[in-house]
């Protein structure tokens, strides 16, 4: 294949990411503590040649009486399970550098790693719900500069730990009884801020070096730890052109890290609902949106616009205010569910929550597979991704939908693998190994 | 069935319980990392319908030139993994309350538990290693009386959080948009001296009620623990008369707890080398022996016997020295070794060594298939074990050895089942289901 090839990721937002799909004739919602549904789906996607599952996370959400999304599993133990059964694909598993440990993280990443054969990746996030710090003992969640700062300091650590043992330590000769090189082990003494760690991990470097990192943050600290420290930027843009700037913009903090472009891909996420014609595409969309309770879609409104609008009548206007944005919170996502409004023309509540229903701030795709390929293939070949996170709008049709009519379409037009490239997730990628001589250069102690 | 019947545990300490049997011809400690080693040895241990695969855990200890006992990888994500690869037997992961959140533990126990079906077990340590502490930031480890006081605390709130939503409150009904019953969340609203804890876990209790909860503790705190908390004990004993004190001894604490007899299990560990004659099971046994280096054995013996044996004359006498306890690691382990000396009439370093380089201060059994069936009914049948943990002394030899050989004798003698009772642990184990309600007798507000 000579030309140059975008990668994607299968975002899986079980039971899937419109907010009311749980309502969708064809989703298993009952099913979301179910192995067997998530091998299902995991087949459905590398059966699609994806480079990942991507599971996000977090916890101590409400509870809330019409939606799934305070009941999950952790996705690590998910995604240990799903190494069992998958090959190829990669497994993405979001974790909270806020309430964890670098040493249990590094050593739960590396298991996967080697038991995947190189094909873990960890999505590195922060905590800022309120409803995590009183599960920890804490009363409310770092503000956001702390929070970036001890993330920045976690993933240091995690990849010293990571590289603690070189693989080539294992030397194993029954023969003469030597076990172990140590001369090829590399104590961690870290010593910092937030973290003071000396000692090694128990396991050696996978056979993709270490997990891969991923990140989604937008902020500037966001944007500062990704480019010292990610592999893969998961992003959500509307527009080409802001996609566009923050292409350019991410790609050129990497050369003061002594890093490359391609050491680091930039995968916005796209919501698709995709059928083999516009007509049908567009009557799944609008058929999802009314599966939306208005006390629901009030509820996730409030959620994204950063007001609260709890008994507002849906067919009225949109209101002028909204919550003002604090250190320990920028309102990201309200910023871009405000601006969503506005260049859409949208004038009612109801009109709202039914547009972001879907992506919930992730650029929006509905038609058929030319139409979906030719915007993707507009973004890839213009500097604004490397490829796409997907979100398909429902499980299993949605991805079922994307595997078999995009994908393919993507295919013949000579961008996207019909094969696997490699083994582990770094070569899917195109990334390289990471060695302990980089680690020096992009972790500074 | 009408005869009492005995549980077993397959203890994985992999590549054998002898610690020399990483240079058993036969063992394949270069697959130590590999996913496709655990799956062949877990259905080994299926098709010999063990209750439980058991993984020890420990990290932290020094890496050693001669051994490989520091190389290993976290349990929780191989027991995720094999859940999605076994169907009947039982996985006990040990995880540490001394450098953990209760809320993440909890959270990953229940993932295990919801996506083996319910066969989901964790063994509650405390850490007294010099070497964990540094790596959480820590100059040395608790004492022994708050490191117990911690664990009983930790295992309440995570009962606790194991039980913050029941199963029933999954209604998932399409048609009227109605997810969840919020009255049968039970949010966790813990204040202790070691954990504050608020809020719920985000999955609901499992289908066998919550994990089965194992300890190992034969301290005076870690038996108090065990007969309020514990589901199974892992202990070991030499001699009938010992077990039995234990077994009267802690089944007699259980009525103050609320609890009868039958509610836990005790399991005393059993190092078994089996073979179709005696003289053959004898000769496998020394054969393993032959493999210990002696600064290897020395290195172990310092361990076990607790005192520093570096530099003596493996041929010369045990010495008379031994450390002093202190009250943060009350040397019941040196304890035992000593015995085993005495009783055992063992004069050499040498020949201690080899003594407990299979059990690791385990009862040891070598012999015919019957004659391990007979000592097994023994203690069976006398009131000194309601089952065992089989450590096997190499895998994958060791554990087929048992497998064929002695499993089917006690299975001809009725005493050990021909198939799962169940597809629950809890129902192999002859453990009824938990309930909100006996959470608020055993475990105290």
């Amino acid at each position: 294949m000579s030309k140059k090839q975008l990668k994607l990721g299968a975002f899986f937002s079980l039971p899937g990411q419109h907010f009311a799909s749980w309502r969708f004739p064809t989703t298993q919602p009952e099913r979301s503590l179910d192995l067997d549904y998530f091998i299902e789906l995991a087949k459905i996607a590398e059966r699609g040649k994806f480079d990942t599952i991507f599971f996000a996370d977090g916890f101590g959400q409400e509870l809330e009486e019409n939606s799934p999304s305070g009941i999950k599993l952790d996705p690590i133990i998910i995604q240990s399970a799903l190494a069992a059964v998958t090959k190829n694909i990669g497994l993405v598993a979001t974790v909270t550098t806020s309430y964890n440990e670098p040493f249990q993280l590094a050593r739960k990443f590396i298991g996967i790693d080697h038991l995947s054969k190189g094909r873990a990746a960890w999505n590195v996030v922060t905590s800022n719900s309120a409803k995590e710090a009183p599960l920890f003992g804490r009363d409310k969640h770092l503000a956001h500069a702390e929070r970036y700062e001890r993330a920045g300091e976690f993933v240091d650590v995690v990849k010293k730990l990571w590289q603690s043992i070189d693989k080539e330590a294992l030397v194993i000769d029954k023969e003469s009884g030597k076990y172990l090189d140590l001369t090829k082990v590399h104590p961690v003494n870290h010593e910092g801020k937030w973290f003071k760690v000396k000692g090694t991990l128990d396991a050696p470097t996978s056979p993709q070096g270490h997990p891969v990192v991923v990140q989604a943050g937008s902020s500037e600290a966001g944007k500062e730890l990704a480019a010292r420290t990610a592999d893969v930027v998961f992003t959500a843009w509307q527009t080409l052109e802001e996609a566009q700037a923050f292409y350019r913009d991410l790609k050129g903090r990497l050369a003061k890290y002594g890093r490359n472009p391609e050491d680091l891909k930039i995968m916005p996420g796209v919501f698709i609902t995709v059928a083999k014609t516009e007509e049908e595409a567009i009557a799944k969309r609008n058929e999802l949106n009314s599966y939306i309770l208005p006390e629901v879609g009030l509820k996730y409104l409030s959620f994204f616009y950063g007001a609260d609008l709890t008994g507002y009548d849906v067919e009225g206007p949109l209101p002028e205010h909204y919550d003002v944005e604090d250190e320990t919170n920028p309102n990201i996502r309200a910023n871009i569910v405000r601006d969503i409004a506005k260049r859409n023309n949208i004038k009612t509540i109801r009109e709202l929550y039914e547009f972001i229903g879907g992506g919930r701030g992730h650029r929006e795709i509905v038609g058929t597979p030319e139409q979906i390929a030719d915007q993707l293939q507009e973004w890839f070949e213009n500097d604004a991704a490397d490829g796409f996170n997907v979100l398909p709008p429902t499980f299993p049709d949605g991805l079922n939908d994307i595997v078999d009519l995009v994908i393919p379409e993507l295919q013949r037009r000579g961008i996207f693998r019909t094969e696997y490239e490699g083994t582990t997730l770094r070569e899917n990628l195109g990334l390289k190994i990471p060695t302990s001589s980089e680690q020096n250069l992009t972790v500074k102690q």
